[in-house]
């Protein structure tokens, strides 16, 4: 989408220099615009474990974008094969709950495993990459298609007055390569005329709803409002929500969905209060070997400071401030599980269907192969 | 409670200048604490208005030492009852949610009112402001004594094993005289030795969890854990949490709590998991008309700078930044309305009761004077 009305997507090629990755670092948004540079696949697990990326697909394709720098490393080494391995290792390690990084790890490894002459391996690997990237664009527009009927349904029932859509954490462009999950309905739905407005839920502890999510938004001119995480349940209650679109990290076969902490509290407000909850979730991310999300899914716990610390800007400059008493105890888990029960629909690449084995079935039998029809 | 290991409450008159009203600046707090002087009613309005106090029982108290302040203020005035008259108009205005800012007032126009005197009439101002105080710290104690039991049963449950304690926002000490409501039942468990750790809810925008409720407990050695508002349900699906104590600012006699925002969303996850919810509610926080509160509970809205900005410490210096981006509108909703059938109980200073109106009628047949026995 577009950063300042210059088309970007989150992760490609230096154009003049085809041995450097570049990617937006998003920890400095919304308050500075910042292009890095990754030279070596460490770099790559860098971005990912400190989050300079995040979101499950664009973690996917940093990971794959890192195979291909480690394929250039490894040219240079006595043992390629085996430094690629370690590397794929490593990489497959930045993260513990985004089954994107493992999955993008695996595809790549699969095919640049089979090869054994340096050059073509390299070429190999950045076809692939590149592939993975395309895909997921292609991927993130398909399911824009579909819940853009969501929303048009809704917007004819409200005879064209705006539909209110919360969403929470960010699943939008900036997650993925173009267009986001979650919000990928509804950048379309804005480009087709259909009035809609955005509730974003600010994301505490990293704040990515009001530092990503509202940034994105207002780079396109779509209407929205920042809350705090606290105030879905009240706007729910209170009919000023018609639609809730979250994306997902790991959605287990049985249609448990893990997403950012607090996912699980909306959506029992959203079930409280009989709005409508779906989550966008590209097959990608869907675990298919995975039976029990609720009980299988391990949620990270990520460093106290996120939650003692926070960036804003004081005038010009970037701060970093204290917001927790120094004799006080954090804990910082980072997903929560919202069971299927809660889950009104799973929005993904080929349409929409019940948050289930049944219904994942009936969308993607290929992805069944034991217990398929 | 102590400071630093002094006993303080949150309101005195000062020491040498009867004429003095001294508050806890809350806001500077867990950075900086700072004793503020009140010398005349506008004052104490500011105070309440811009939350250096804050609390459902000390806004009450407030408001009874401002009509003092004011009666003092009204001997030099021409029209004093007028001016008495005003005042206590504006004084009830100051905040439109707690209920016992309008009870404070009318108790304390309902004594003065009487007395035509001025020197007697400043003495009976002080004494029944006095009293406003004497009666919430023994209302504290009360809701302690009940709320323990409850406790006292989860330990001897968990044979012993630390009593896990969800609390949103600031119900302690700093929002009443002394003891707290919700933490009344925590800081003497504590006393008696029993194990008890407390999940402290952040409480965005302006985090009284983190600032306020964490550092209280700090103060009393009291084991507890800050989290972020979104971690609760996790904590809940995953038998982290044994029991939910809030506090409220105003519940309907049909047993609806108006608390700070997000309170629903964490009733809803108790719920969900079998957890008890309670609610510490002093009768003077009880609205005795209102039937509804789920549709007549009118919602404060507050400026979107609490949310826009945030104070934090740098070093040694506090300061403000910025964290949502300058093009992103912000909806501020201060409180949510958590309706009865998602409470367990209600900890009165009278006992524990069912959350609505038989329940109620059960501890306070006095206050229902139409409808009751």
């Amino acid at each position: 989408m577009n950063v300042n009305g210059e088309h970007y997507e989150t992760i490609w090629q230096k154009p003049d220099d085809g041995a450097v990755v570049q990617i937006i670092d998003q920890r400095a948004l919304p308050h500075r615009f910042l292009i890095e540079d990754l030279t070596n696949y460490q770099q790559g697990i860098h971005a990912i474990r400190d989050m300079a990326v995040r979101g499950a697909p664009l973690i996917g394709a940093t990971a794959a974008w890192s195979i291909y720098l480690a394929a250039l490393e490894a040219q240079h080494t006595d043992n390629p094969d085996l430094f690629l391995a370690d590397a794929a290792r490593e990489i497959a390690d930045a993260r513990p709950t985004a089954v994107n990084l493992q999955w993008a790890v695996d595809r790549m490894l699969g095919v640049v495993m089979e090869i054994q002459d340096p050059s073509r391996r390299i070429e190999m690997a950045h076809n692939e990459a590149k592939a993975i990237c395309t895909e997921d664009v292609h991927c993130c527009r398909q399911i824009g298609d579909h819940g853009l009927e969501l929303i048009t349904a809704l917007s004819d029932e409200k005879q064209g007055a705006p539909v209110n859509i919360l969403t929470h954490c960010n699943a939008g462009w900036l997650a993925t390569i173009d267009w986001g999950t979650a919000t990928a309905p509804i950048y379309l739905a804005h480009e087709r005329g259909i009035a809609v407005h955005v509730w974003v839920d600010e994301t505490r502890p990293r704040n990515q709803g009001s530092q990503l999510t509202a940034w994105e938004l207002a780079e396109h001119g779509v209407p929205h409002t920042v809350v705090v995480d606290n105030v879905g349940g009240h706007l729910m209650q209170n009919g000023q929500v018609d639609l809730c679109i979250t994306g997902t990290d790991r959605t287990s076969r049985n249609g448990d969905v893990a997403n950012k902490i607090g996912t699980y509290l909306k959506a029992l407000a959203a079930k409280d209060n009989g709005v409508p909850f779906y989550v966008a979730a590209p097959s990608t991310s869907i675990d298919w070997t995975m039976t029990d999300g609720r009980n299988q899914i391990p949620i990270e716990e990520r460093s106290d400071e996120e939650v003692k610390f926070i960036n804003g800007t004081d005038g010009d400059r970037i701060r970093r401030v204290r917001i927790v008493p120094e004799n006080s105890a954090v804990k910082n888990y980072a997903f929560d599980v919202t069971p299927a029960r809660l889950v009104t629909g799973l929005i993904t690449e080929r349409g929409v269907c019940v948050a289930s084995e049944t219904g994942l079935l009936e969308l993607f039998p290929d992805k069944f192969p034991v217990h398929g029809r």
